[in-house]
């Protein structure tokens, strides 16, 4: 073991005052979001049956900080600043002389990085007067956050869950009823949208665009009741910048530079948290500082496959059109897929910045990425969600070309949530029943396999 | 808010060196461990066959204080120190001037405070040359403990676990997979214990002592196997006397002395872990201290009904007899009790303690503990696993009196995990499933039911 800390911690008057807003940095602003019928670029006042002005606001921007209200302090408080791990035991178990350092989000209340957006929504929705949030959820990791989050305002949190995870992991909707939440299986015969997809196809399993479809339009149907999105657009990601200001702060702190940075994208919003406060320093510095990786499912493989073109965040289509990263709004991955970052489209900025060429993007095998996670659960004690071992087998072969070429490369990871309600889909892992579509098993789940206990 | 810190942290180099052993601290010790056969003391020859050298010495140690070896502290890194949380948002929702402080323990690989002896012991069998430990465990929180621990010294673990709770909690029985262990429901057809209670009753729900007999008489099978236990024993409680040690380094550290300590009480090791630090300064200083309250569940009431007499620790008569708070060896609680802590037993040292007059028992009814649960989930953000609710029941009683008397009192208690594997409690208990057996909803139910949310 080095002498270096396993967790660099933070203390309280050090949490972030600000968020970061990466746009004013970038050489050229993303392309404007279009109205849907008009296909003119849309206005604030499009978004305001949605949204409450503080996140409008927020959504176009272009303020390189922007203040954390004190009562979001407060709530962050119960879990911020998050920890900053050095991965001593994989890295050791790896035999690389490669320093891994992890930023822990799974220590929140719903044990992932999505409170940090969950709790400044509700907070810009009660201040604004709202009484009622509506939102959707895929494995449920967004809807519990949204839920305490409404527990901390006094407001009421209604979610849409796609089907097939409201059956597969029940115990995440239990999560948003213990919050005070109330969870319904999408498609649902509550919505417009919800009952068009079941008249064509009653056991249909779901989707995220089409969750997001039902909540949109509940959310539509009075005054006091506003829409909340867990990734994807401008605020969300603003708002998760908390994570990588704070891992600035923590690796200044034990003298450490990333010469690497790696995550893992769904709708990239836990990878914008991370990442954008180093892109920012780095565009502000001539390009010096990292690499920078988006690491997604190669079952949903939006950045690396899907088209740059404008299309809807949902499957009805009554959200705005957005140019990004996409594999069609009515795309579904395969069922086989269990590793999470289902969406069919990538956060608009996030995708701008990746065709500019400012991050690189990777697409990794599940059998992969449930390999690394086993390794890193087994050395570390964290068994991770199934998203972040997307970015931890990135991690893993960037470490494992370390050992074979001697570098002592510095790689920073976000793990952005525990895996504890995920459960299942390890156990399918380790009965062989993962296997990805026209997969054998690759030379890095084979060496990962091969790992030694970590020591005696 | 105040401005006193949500989190109170303590750096790496704060770890404690040392474990703390209450029984020199003792106005007497306790009385001796009989040998089942002979009914005289047992000694440490006794106990080789099962536990190794270094165990077998702390067991019966009189040293005040006993290192912890590195190799144990490195471990302890991964998750330690823990943090000490200010209950900021309970206290507000409560309207008390009581200042309640839990020390939370469901940041470590397995979620609890299990891990804190898990690692010792796996350390101190794999440095005595042994390569297979055997355990039983209830719920899971043990036996996934113990697989993180054996992973970390390349031993190989094999759990049984009571058969309700394999098939009611199958998650936990995958935590411990996907840390290299291997569970077996019990009663199972692989010991002599266990075929002879299930020739009795093939459908037998299975019980802690049952799956203790099955553990300890697959030790005895080979040279290169012992058992391990996860509470009750001198030994176990010692090890998480680290609990209480950071507690007290944190609350010297924001210059708070604790009016009462609050701990729930399965087998003990948990509420030693934080109490006994305490009790020994307290016995040493004359009385000078915190009240300490051990909180036991209604439905399996050990130490408030139950006799202290010498008794078996497991149903099978495999163990030495300890003098102890029992039930009956072969007691199983009702199976609508879903709080967890169901152990026909106490720990003999601290049943020792209780008859001293140094501590005071309290049994909650389950309803009680799931709403203090709820109330504390949504104000806190921490969904506490079903045993500490215990304690927290009592913790917010507590300090409902001091809003109603104005007292500014000190309120310390553990909170020994999270909930995340507890959910269908969770959900039978908002679905009103869990009333207790001839119990209304009492005053401390319907309080917390009304209560307000947190802030606006």
């Amino acid at each position: 073991m080095s002498d270096a800390p396993t967790r660099t911690q933070l203390s309280e008057d050090q949490l972030p005052t600000h968020w970061v807003n990466l746009i004013p940095h970038l050489p050229e602003p993303p392309p404007p979001v279009l109205h849907p019928a008009t296909q003119e670029p849309i206005t604030p006042d499009d978004l305001a049956p949605l949204f409450p002005p503080a996140l409008v606001a927020q959504e176009a921007s272009d303020e390189p900080r922007i203040p954390i209200p004190e009562p979001v302090r407060d709530v962050y408080r119960l879990w911020r600043p998050t920890p900053l791990h050095r991965a001593h035991r994989l890295e050791q178990a790896l035999g690389t002389p490669a320093r891994i350092y992890y930023k822990y989000e799974g220590g929140s209340p719903a044990g992932s990085h999505k409170p940090n957006t969950a709790v400044a929504q509700a907070h810009a929705n009660a201040e604004a007067g709202v009484q009622r949030l509506t939102t959707e959820t895929g494995a449920g990791q967004w809807g519990s956050a949204l839920a305490f989050a409404c527990a901390q305002f006094g407001l009421t949190c209604e979610v849409w869950q796609v089907r097939a995870s409201f059956e597969q992991k029940p115990y995440r909707g239990s999560m948003m009823r213990v919050f005070g939440g109330t969870v319904h299986p999408s498609p649902s015969d509550r919505t417009e949208a919800g009952r068009a997809v079941l008249a064509k196809e009653p056991d249909h399993p779901g989707s995220l665009g089409i969750a997001i479809s039902e909540a949109v339009e509940a959310a539509a149907a009075d005054d006091v009741t506003r829409y909340a999105l867990g990734s994807v657009l401008n605020h969300v990601l603003l708002h998760q910048t908390v994570i990588g200001q704070e891992a600035q702060a923590q690796l200044a702190a034990i003298g450490e530079e990333p010469d690497v940075l790696i995550g893992c994208t769904g709708g990239g919003s836990n990878f914008a948290g991370l990442a954008f406060p180093f892109l920012a320093d780095r565009l502000d510095r001539g390009g010096q500082g990292p690499r920078i990786l988006a690491v997604e499912p190669a079952a949903c493989p939006t950045l690396t496959r899907g088209r740059y073109a404008y299309d809807y965040g949902d499957t009805a289509g009554l959200t705005p059109l957005m140019k990004m990263h996409t594999l069609g709004h009515d795309f579904v991955p395969d069922a086989i897929h269990a590793g999470g970052l289902r969406y069919h489209g990538m956060s608009p900025l996030l995708s701008h910045v990746v065709e500019l060429g400012l991050i690189e993007p990777r697409a990794y095998q599940q059998s992969d990425s449930f390999a690394a996670g086993l390794a890193f659960a087994r050395t570390e004690g964290i068994v991770p969600a199934p998203e972040p071992t997307h970015a931890l087998a990135s991690a893993i072969e960037e470490a494992t070309r370390c050992a074979e070429t001697g570098e002592e490369r510095v790689i920073l990871t976000a793990l952005c949530g525990h895996g504890h309600f995920d459960m299942a889909a390890y156990d399918a892992y380790l009965a062989g029943h993962l296997e990805d579509r026209g997969h054998d098993q690759t030379a890095l789940e084979a060496a990962l396999s091969a790992l030694p206990a970590v020591d005696r």
